[in-house]
């Protein structure tokens, strides 16, 4: 079984999904799926643009929560007007994007990336 | 009204509310509740702290919007081992923070802040 298989599965799944990646730490894309709607603008180019982008902030978000003592991230949200996405922490150096429409279930979409955790680390 | 009333009713409303903050973008809080139960550590003497460490990550998260043309950023979901932050943009320069423990409510949560937010902006 590839990581497509269960980043599908997530795409697919969870209602208005645009895509979904398998991101590693220094910021290259290891596996990526689209949906069947993309919509217009920089993200249609290139999602592992997004990976990128918010993959610094998830580092960020890692030294914010050291000096917190809030222990290790296991999920980000960020609501956008125009997409919603999802990161979710595989291990220390993946990570999991995936991303909505606006009207996406965030709820589900937090439920199927949950499920699909195990397959994705199996392969890893 | 103050801005007490509104936060208040989402950190008693949600279950496992820990407490909520009303920022300024300059890192300087308005207002700040607290719920019946605080956990140990950094956060338990400052929940400010956590609205400064993460008022500066929503700056990023707006740059990197920018630059995937996501448009405007409405909420920030960040889901730690100890605790979980919930960032929802009220305007420009003004954020709501709500913490909630880790088996907290999240889509509880979400609906409050967003039920609170007119509350809130009637009185900015």
């Amino acid at each position: 079984m590839s990581f497509a298989d269960p980043l599908n599965e997530i795409v697919k799944g969870c209602g208005g999904g645009i895509g979904a990646l398998l991101m590693g730490g220094d910021g290259i894309p290891i596996e990526q799926v689209v949906g069947s709607t993309v919509p217009t603008g920089p993200l249609s180019e290139d999602l592992a643009t997004a990976g990128v982008e918010f993959g610094r902030i998830l580092d960020d978000i890692r030294k914010a929560s050291d000096a917190l003592a809030g222990g290790a991230v296991h999920e980000t949200v960020v609501v956008l007007s125009r997409f919603t996405l999802l990161f979710r922490i595989v291990d220390e150096d993946v990570f999991v994007v995936v991303v909505l429409e606006p009207d996406g279930n965030i709820g589900k979409a937090r439920y199927l990336i949950r499920r699909q955790l195990s397959a994705i680390r199996r392969n890893l």
